[in-house]
C-alpha cells in the first residue's frame, strides 16, 4: 500500500525532534526525501549554526533526489542566514515536489520559500500535520511572533496542592522519574527562572543533569527585586556553561551589583512596583538575549505573578501521590480572584505518568 | 477454546456490580452457573433484603445445575439470615463445584460456607480474581472488620489546589460530567458528611440526583460541634428519603437540638476537643447505624481533620483545568507537618477523565 503524505511527514517530525534542546534560537526541522516510493534521504537540523534539515537530507540521499518529493516540517528558508537558502539546494537537487507541514511562522518571510519554489516549477503543498508541527516548535513560533520567550510554568505539588511544608521543606515532593523529566525540561529550554526566595531556601544549581546524555545548561534567571541574593549561592559559584541573570529593580546597591557582575552574573535593572519586578519588560529583555523559552520553576509568589501578568503559555504540573493534609506552601500565593469563574482556563490538557507521579500539561491561550 | 475460571469469575463480578448502591449493608455478589461448558444461569444480589446471588442464579438456570460449576464473587453464606443459607440451595441444586473469588471477610464466619460444602463432597476453590472482588466490596470488607464505615474523601479543586475562591465561592470548580459522577458516588455510599461551614456557605441538599436512573439518597451527616446550623438549611427542610444526622459536641443548646430533632434530624452528642468533634467515635456511631460507607465532601478543615485522624480509606480528587492563580481556599487547611516527608502516602493511584476534568483516585492504607 502506498504510504500517505501524513506518514512521511510524521517520520520527518520524529527526525526534527532529535534536535530538541540543541537548535535554539532556530526551530527543530526534519526532512524526508521520497523517490520512487522509497525514502532516499533523511535529515534534521542537529544544532544551531549547523546545516539545515533539507541540506542534511539531500546529502543523505547521495544523488537520489531527481524528481523526488521532499517532506519537511517547516517551509524551506529562502534567505541567506548562517547558511545559504535551502530553496536553492532543493532546486539544485531537482526535487519536483515539496510538502511542508507549516509555513514559516515569521510573518516577514512566511510563504516566501514556497512561492519561490513554485515560481521555479516545483509542486508545493503546505499544511500536512500542521498541528503537530506547530506544537513541536511552540517555543520558536512564540518567539518569532512576539520577540519574547515561550513561558512554561512548572510546579511539583502534593495532591492537596502544596509545593512545600509550611517550613519551606520540599525535599522531595516528586520521585526520581519526575525529577529526571524536569532535568530534560531544563535541557529543552533556553532559560530557567526562580524567585530569590527559592535561591535562599533551596540554593539550587538549576543545571540540566541527565545520566548518559549530554545536555545544554540553560541560562538561570533569578527574580530578585531588592538584589538580596546571597553572594555564595550555587548559581553564582558553581561552574556552568550558561549565564546567571539577576532580574532586579531600579533601586539596588550598585556595589553589590558590581560584585555579582564580577562573579560572571548579569544584573538586569528593570522597572519594579510594590509587587516586584515588572515581568513583561523582563521577558522582553530575555527575548533580546535570544532566549526563546523560559521555564518558571517557582516558588508560589513567582508562579502567581507570571500567571497574573498573563505571561504563561503552558503549564507542566507534577502531582505526587501524597497529601500534606494541612497548611503548607501552595502552588500559587498572592492576590487571588473573588469568584471561581475568574479562574484562568487551561486548554488541551494531557496527562502522563512518571513513576508514581502524575504530570498534567496544558496551555493558556 | 474452553473458557477459564477467571473468565467466568469476571462475568460474575460484572453481575455483582449491578447491585452497586442498593445492597448495603450487604455486599455486592454475582454468581454464574456453568454446565457442560455453557452458562446455564446467572444472578446477582439486587438489593438488601432480596434473595442472594446464588439463589437468583439457580432460579435462572431453571434446573440446569446438576453437576455444574458455580462461580461466585464471595464465599456462599452458611447461616440463616434474612434468607436461608445459600450452601443448602447449592447442595439442593446438585452443583458439584463452587469457585469463590474470596472467603467471607467477616472473621466470625470466614471459610464456613466453603468447609461445609467440601464436607458434603462439593469441590471448592477460593481466590479466583480475589483482588477485583476485594476492591468491589471495599465498603463491606472495611465495615465487617471494624464496625466503622469505609471513608472516601472527595474534593474538587483547580490545578493549583484550590476548592474555592477566597470569598468561599466555588460554583463551579468542575464541569457537568464530574458533578454527575459525584451524584453517582452519593448514590453508592450510605452517608455523606460535610462541615457546617459548607452548609452555611453553599446550603447543599446533598441528594443523589441522576437523570434516567433511580437513586437512593444517602444519609446526610453534618459536622457541627457548636450546633450552629441554620434551622432553614436545605438538608433540614428539603424532602429526602434519608435522614439528616448532626454530629455535635457535648455542650450544645438543648432547645435547638430538640427543634432540629422535631424537624426529623438526629442529633449525635459526641466528645469534642478544641479542634472539633472527635471523629473516631463519630464513625463508630455511624457504624452502629449500619452505615458502611461515608463520603466526606469537605470543606478544607473537615478534610484535614479526617486525614489527621487517620480515618480516610480512599480519596477521589477532581481537578478542573483551571488555575485560581492566587490565594483561595485550599483542599486541606489546619495544622500541617513541618517536613514534606511526613506527608501521607496515597497508593494505587488511578486516573480517569470526566469531560475536561481529571479524577485521581487512590488509597490510604
Amino acid at each position: 500500500m502506498e504510504k500517505t503524505d501524513a506518514y512521511y511527514m510524521k517520520t520527518a517530525l520524529k527526525l526534527a525532534e532529535k534536535g530538541k534542546g540543541w537548535t535554539s534560537p532556530n526551530p527543530m526541522v526534519g526532512a524526508v526525501i521520497v523517490k520512487d516510493g522509497e525514502i532516499s534521504g533523511q535529515g534534521w537540523h542537529e544544532k544551531a549554526g549547523g546545516p539545515h534539515a533539507e541540506v542534511n537530507a539531500i546529502a543523505d540521499a547521495a544523488g537520489r533526489t531527481h524528481g523526488a518529493t521532499m517532506y519537511i516540517t517547516l517551509e524551506p528558508c529562502n534567505h541567506h542566514g548562517q547558511t545559504p537558502p535551502c530553496t536553492e539546494a532543493i532546486l539544485a537537487a531537482k526535487i519536483s515536489r515539496v510538502v511542508s507541514a507549516m509555513a514559516d511562522p515569521n510573518p516577514d518571510v512566511a510563504g516566501g520559500g514556497s512561492a519561490y519554489l513554485a515560481s521555479k516549477g516545483v509542486e508545493v503543498q503546505t499544511g500536512v500535520c500542521e498541528n503537530e508541527a506547530r506544537r513541536l516548535n511552540e517555543f520558536f513560533i512564540k518567539f518569532v511572533n512576539t520577540g519574547r520567550p515561550f513561558v512554561i510554568l512548572k510546579s511539583a505539588a502534593t495532591l492537596d496542592g502544596k509545593i512545600a511544608a509550611k517550613t519551606g521543606d520540599s525535599r522531595w515532593v516528586t520521585g526520581p522519574e519526575a525529577r529526571e523529566h524536569v532535568h530534560l525540561l531544563r535541557h529543552w529550554v533556553d532559560a530557567i527562572l526562580v524567585g530569590v526566595n527559592t535561591v535562599k531556601s533551596d540554593d539550587p544549581s538549576l543545571t540540566a543533569r541527565l545520566e548518559n546524555r549530554s545536555t545544554r545548561d540553560p541560562v538561570r534567571v533569578i527574580l530578585d527585586t531588592q538584589l538580596s541574593i546571597p553572594e555564595d549561592a550555587q548559581m553564582l559559584t558553581r561552574p556552568s556553561s550558561a549565564q546567571t541573570v539577576i532580574a532586579a529593580g531600579g533601586q539596588i546597591d550598585p556595589e553589590k551589583a558590581r560584585r555579582l557582575e564580577n562573579k560572571g552574573a548579569r544584573v538586569l535593572r528593570l522597572p519594579a512596583e510594590n509587587s516586584g519586578v515588572n515581568l513583561l519588560p523582563l521577558t522582553e529583555e530575555l527575548g533580546k538575549m535570544g532566549i526563546t523559552s523560559l521555564l518558571v520553576e517557582g516558588g508560589s509568589r513567582v508562579s502567581a505573578s507570571f500567571l497574573s501578568a498573563g505571561l504563561v503559555d503552558k503549564i507542566c504540573f507534577f502531582y505526587a501521590p501524597k497529601l500534606l493534609g494541612g497548611d503548607g506552601i501552595p502552588v500559587c500565593s498572592g492576590p487571588g480572584p473573588e469568584m471561581m469563574d475568574s479562574a484562568i482556563p487551561v486548554a488541551d490538557i494531557s496527562i502522563k505518568r512518571f513513576g508514581n507521579d502524575i504530570l498534567v500539561e496544558g496551555y493558556i491561550f
